[in-house]
């Protein structure tokens, strides 16, 4: 059982567009059991279209297909596919109403390209969209089933979710997948500490790594559906074992989501003061829908003058020990934990670079501060890469330094 | 002249890494004068990436290829290109060399698996990686020219600036590519309102749409330079003509650096007062290197009684009219430029939902303010979409304000 992913339209051969379907539909179907082999875009060229739907039909058994639905004439998914087939386009006068309405209610007109959107290739099983115009279908092609989606990602997401995977054909086993979120360690360091979990376990280990966080994902296939469901918890605990504390949650998330579940739990308010981070901390945090029942706000003192004359910092601390230093980060922490009326107060400061570096303070050095009811804790970092990849790092790690200091 | 990608591993097929290497070539190349027609990503899987080799070099002049050099048994690239040309492997001394210095200057150990790092396919050029531990190669299969590079973005866009472009095949005219940098008009109306100037100047557009801002590509080609440039040039100034005040800048860049250089220019100080967008505006403007030159600080007033106490925003406004006001909004800025002592301050404050709107402030509606030397001038927009999407929509809206400020 294996699928492949086409997804068409020259605006992702050119780079104009960067591809996130594939890589959202290859999750999406690995987490339900699928292998998927070959991820594959082409451009709007009937021919190049037509081929890769014979080639991909001829070696996988379901073949996922993004783009090319839309009313212009750059839109050549629903022909090319009719004539893969060999069979005729036929027009779907309930499709065309939808379309017609949706036009109607928006008060706007409705173009010949638009009515276009209401053909699909003969015995197709059309799929409804509910966000937008093009309506999606599955067909028969060779021996493979062919699912074809609007390119817009939240279009196809919803139309995957709705439609899509309860028409998959089923993965020869049953199969769970649980996932993990893990905190702060590298992605081959993570590989190194499981290592040996897969075969003890009998399960499949994937990683999703994206900043300062990877998902872990646990995945178990078999006959018995209790079986597999007892072997991928067996092996979640043991991650959890060797991975300590840096799994904080289960399930798919944030940190930004589970440290407001925390705030909110406890009925703590939070404030942020922000230098080298510019902002980014405060923005991960109000991601988050609800931030405001425990979020206050956050002073960004990117100047020295902005850390003296809003937050309290002495003049003679930001020239003694300089702005990225402990001591300045302990006072912007107890100085914007007073000035906000909060709770716990987050201070970051550091050296984001490309300029700015010394030996005693290179790029990458970020001095951090929780100010909370009882104490102030401290910690300094040394982060490493660009510029914007330093902030990601501190703002990320500045959370997880709230996390610490809550459950401490 | 047609080129194809291919990139290899499973963390693509599986979902777990989204390819940012594809899209970034398929760019690269676009502005060379090269046509991509497919981008592909294969498993590390011996057979299908031998096969797709084998199909690529059947239809392409050149196959550009990242992924799977690494150290470890999944790392199958370069075993698969010696089979797929039939050719042995051979070690290469230089290149074994510079990755035991690397070990040996970071202090760590080199395992077997580095060695294997310094095989080639027989008679291959071989590509020096500055950044990391796997070099690159280029050869031929076929009658295609293949270009092997590492999967790290970082390591294969340096790779492919120093090596890889001198050693492409030239496309068979001469070419020139403009850049112009567009805010605030959707893709499809853009593509409009620039109906025939392809035909006209005889030239290519290219679209790349990132958030508020699209970058329009003119694209020319030709056997006589100079006459390219000029059509290009006379393109260019047609769309700058079209679209006016939107079109805000030629070349790279972003509506943040080229913000940055209009106020150090002007020796102009700026702060910020921000709420529904919770930093991100600060976030944007801190991204750019330098940004402590101008940018002073921010107050991320999320809850009113930081836009009371800390901006100094009276209580009767924010009772009388509610935080997402046009008086709030011009409060909020007029205190942020004093208290951060400031030539310029913007504010934003608005319903970024999804919860939080009312029939008079839906979710989407957000109030700006910038406080100038002379004069606040303020705004109302309507964002439609996700909270992250008018989060991010406010934000970049808010940074266009300041331009309009300092330019009028």
């Amino acid at each position: 059982m294996t699928c492949a992913i086409l997804t068409i339209g020259t605006e992702l051969t050119r780079g104009e567009l960067q591809d996130s379907n594939g890589a959202w539909l290859a999750d999406s179907l690995s987490s339900l059991g699928l292998e998927v082999t070959e991820i594959v875009s082409v451009d709007d060229h009937d021919g190049r279209i037509i081929e890769t739907l014979h080639r991909l039909a001829l070696t996988h058994d379901a073949i996922l297909c993004t783009g090319g639905l839309g009313p212009t004439s750059d839109d050549r998914t629903t022909q090319c596919v009719a004539r893969a087939m060999g069979v005729p386009l036929v027009r779907d006068e309930a499709s065309l109403k939808l379309i017609s309405d949706l036009f109607t209610n928006h008060g706007r007109t409705m173009t010949p390209g638009n009515e276009k959107q209401a053909d699909f290739p003969q015995d197709a099983q059309i799929f409804a969209n509910n966000h937008g115009t093009a309506p999606g279908f599955t067909c028969q092609l060779g021996h493979a089933q062919l699912f074809v989606m609007p390119g817009v990602p939240y279009e196809m997401r919803a139309m995957f979710k709705a439609s899509v995977i309860e028409a998959l054909p089923s993965p020869s086993e049953a199969n769970i997948c649980l996932r993990l979120r893990c905190f702060g360690i590298p992605e081959a360091e993570v590989n190194d500490r499981l290592s040996g979990v897969e075969d003890t376990f009998g399960i499949q280990l994937g990683y999703r790594a994206s900043n300062s966080e990877i998902e872990i994902k646990v995945l178990a296939r078999g006959r018995d559906p209790s079986l597999i469901e007892d072997r991928a918890e067996r092996a979640a605990l043991q991650i959890e074992e060797r991975l300590g504390p840096a799994i904080y949650a289960r399930g798919a998330g944030s940190l930004s989501l589970t440290l407001g579940e925390m705030l909110s739990e406890r009925h703590l308010t939070l404030g942020l003061a922000e230098s080298c981070t510019g902002g980014l901390a405060s923005q991960l945090i109000t991601e988050t829908p609800g931030a405001s029942g425990y979020f206050k706000g956050s002073i960004c003192c990117y100047s020295n003058s902005i850390k003296s004359t809003v937050l309290g910092v002495p003049e003679e601390a930001l020239q003694e020990h300089g702005a990225v230093s402990e001591i300045v980060a302990r006072q912007m922490a107890e100085g914007a934990k007073s000035i906000l009326a909060v709770d716990l107060a987050l201070a970051i400061t550091g050296v984001a670079g490309p300029g700015g570096g010394s030996e005693d303070k290179p790029v990458g050095l970020v001095h951090f501060a929780v100010a909370g009811p009882l104490e102030t804790l401290t910690e300094q970092k040394i982060f490493r890469g660009t510029r914007v990849r330093i902030q990601r790092r501190a703002a990320d790690h500045g959370l997880w330094l709230l996390r610490q200091a809550i459950l401490s």
